[in-house]
């Protein structure tokens, strides 16, 4: 049976980690929230994240339904595909380390996030612009680069071009969107840190060349990046 | 051997939800940069951190080193400990689930950090008092109480008092440790959400009676909260 993805259907947002997954091992999916038939869409979603049938409710999209199974939590979901989908290692050390790479991504992310939202959520972007304007300088200045840094020490470390092992993993494809997500919204902060981290530019352009990957990323199930989204080209916010 | 924590020495910080899972079991460990002796202190702790000796090394504290195996991300350390520690089921069912509650743990702890730290991490709390303000009241009136009340549902299909199965996992230890932070930081709005939660409530005290746990916590080994950690006590921000 196809796994069956659950996230809002107009962003990448958190659930392009999973959607990339799901693409590059070529899973049969379903992504429930975009299919515009009597299955679909954003209610169904709702409606199953509020369903008291679940005893093990995930608490926001994503989620994954995998049979009766029902899991939330980017990386928990990532933790719990990867084996099935062949992209992680066998090996428990293995699994562990590229977990742990998968949280440092995520913490990139949630930083990205919070350049444009630094008070909160439930604001418009437009009432938080100064804040935003000091946070967004601190993170191309400072977080970017460090975590860049870190990135390319291990995969200076690993000596294969990919984060772990000889092969691809879920930890990989979550960099390149990452690396992906940055350059849309801090093209110029991005561009200056990549030049310095030759090995990460490398691996966001290997994973763009996976023939399934590019096959995705060209094709209408890629929702292209915008405003509603994580990462967010507000020009002011780049430099 | 000896497990080696490395984390900050004077706040408890995110290294306490690994801390509290080694104290539960009983395990024996060395927190590496809370000894006085030659060995210990904060310079051993960052000297091994930017160590080009690991080949996977972590990108900051918490992180844990056993034998020859050093991890990062307090995730990833509780995913890699707690079955050595008998601190989550055999299934690995359970153990997914278990991993998405710690998930969910830690993005309220990442919200509950950002109440008094809205605009940049970088910057004093005296410089981004009126977006604290701002972030902390939808914090308390929106997110505690929501958050809290996915952790009673989850109580409440589970049955048993704890959250996964019938006896303590690490998402238990964890859970009681982000009570107690918020009792800390926001008293009355974390005792407010308790009175519409009380399965949460018996699970704080449940774990708070668990012997190691309370000898741990009448211990020196318990570091005071305080306001340099992530659950602070800034009266302004609560209510």
């Amino acid at each position: 049976m196809a796994y069956e993805l659950h996230y809002w259907p107009m962003i990448q947002g958190r659930g392009e980690f999973v959607r990339l997954a799901l693409e590059a091992a070529g899973a049969a999916y379903v992504d429930v929230a975009r299919r515009d038939d009597d299955e679909g869409g954003i209610e169904p979603m709702l409606a199953r994240l509020s369903d008291s049938e679940f005893p093990r409710p995930p608490f926001a999209p994503p989620f994954l339904r995998d049979g009766d199974r029902v899991i939330g939590q980017t990386a928990a979901i990532l933790l719990y595909l990867a084996p099935k989908l062949g992209l992680v290692g066998q090996d428990e050390t293995d699994r562990i380390w590229t977990h742990q790479i998968q949280l440092t991504i995520e913490d990139v992310v949630d930083e990205a996030h919070d350049t444009h939202h630094p008070v909160g959520v439930g604001l418009y972007y437009e009432d938080q612009k100064p804040e935003a304007l000091r946070r967004a300088e601190d993170f191309r200045k400072h977080r970017i680069p460090k975590f860049f840094a870190w990135f390319e020490r291990v995969l200076d470390s690993n000596g294969s071009g990919w984060l772990v092992g000889r092969s691809t993993t879920y930890a990989d494809l979550s960099l390149f969107q990452l690396v992906e997500g940055l350059s849309y919204a801090f093209p110029i902060a991005t561009h200056r840190a990549l030049g310095r981290t030759p090995r990460v530019a490398s691996l966001r352009d290997a994973v763009r060349g996976i023939p399934r990957v590019a096959t995705y990323l060209a094709s209408g199930r890629r929702i292209p990046f915008n405003e509603d989204g994580i990462f967010r080209r507000y020009p002011e916010l780049d430099g």
